[in-house]
């Protein structure tokens, strides 16, 4: 009886390797799974990262952008009877459309940093990415519309148009123009970082089969 | 021996339908295939031959938008001694840059069209199609710069703008405005055309796995 117990014992510990042979069975479909290997999925969980540390990258161009424009005014050292001259970015119904577009452009963002980490947790996970694409893209657009109408007005202000007789502002308002040139440079690096951002997204769903 | 004869024929037609048996065999592997069942498939081509319809209403909005912009000139009924009053899309760097940017979007539309194609063919095939949308996204950043850069100048020679002294030229240049107007709306319509496109191919990317 007792031998045959310590054989029970000693069968027991190999059978009770399911401790290692569970493991191992619960492993081997992980590996061999209908979706990913190692390689992709490592690939696709850098791609994640990125596409979060690129839409920090986005959120501050964007607020930056914001902010320059939305601060941009300037009062003439000179005044007559009547009034000052001051030029701010109100005056430009252009300029208002700007900072109202960057400023929804980078609250898009933030909303979108927790699809984002959804991303680099589960990296396999298409429905999320896809959503991103799609509104990044509608993002990018609002953003790309802004910044060239910016730039298009803030070229006017800075070298006039002799056809039309629309004279350069920046001459009397130098460093009106040049914070506005500013916030128009900051806004196209976020369409860079965008297109970026798509771009990625596109690779990463590429591989997700 | 008759009677055993007529049971074997009997018996021989069952198996000899290996006819239909043969051909649920070899249509089994096709519905239960790594990749496509009916469903997917159907739906990803129709989002191909739908993608190959935006892509000629994208060609035809932009091509229109640069003719119109690009034949927009106007002449003003009376002249003095020394010049003619006129106007033409050259006047305004903005309209130069509005025609080609949308020249060449007409142009990569054009080029596009054999990949989409081919996605048509091949609705399964993820490389054509992540090209095309990130193409597409290049296109667009550079249809929604040359429109929202357009839009502001055209909304400038509309309404002028008082801070900055510049005067709407419209009151004199009714038609050259109103053409200008109509290649920008057509410019927003190519727009739309391809956040749509965009749309299309990351719903097909994502249901490719």
């Amino acid at each position: 009886m007792k031998t045959g117990e310590s054989t029970a014992i000693d069968i027991a510990p190999e059978t009770n390797n399911s401790g290692p042979i569970g493991k191992k069975k619960s492993t081997t479909p992980l590996l061999a799974a209908p979706v990913p290997d190692r390689g992709t999925h490592r690939m696709k969980r850098g791609l994640a990262i990125f596409d979060f540390v690129l839409r920090i990258g986005v959120l501050a161009s964007a607020l930056a952008a914001a902010a320059a424009m939305g601060t941009s005014e300037q009062t003439l050292p000179f005044f007559t009877q009547f009034f000052q001259f001051e030029a701010s970015y109100d005056d430009l119904p252009t300029f208002q459309f700007f900072v109202v577009a960057m400023a929804v452009v980078a609250g898009y963002v933030v909303l979108s940093i927790p699809f984002s980490i959804v991303c680099i947790i589960r990296p396999h996970a298409a429905g999320p990415r896809v959503l991103l694409l799609i509104l990044d893209s509608v993002a990018l657009t609002l953003n790309t519309a802004a910044a060239g109408a910016a730039a298009a007005v803030v070229s006017l202000a800075h070298s006039g148009n002799s056809s039309t007789n629309w004279l350069a502002i920046c001459n009397q308002f130098g460093d009106f123009c040049q914070q506005a040139s500013g916030a128009v440079v900051g806004s196209f690096a976020a369409v860079l970082l965008f297109l970026l951002l798509i771009l990625f997204s596109a690779l990463s769903l590429k591989n997700s089969h």
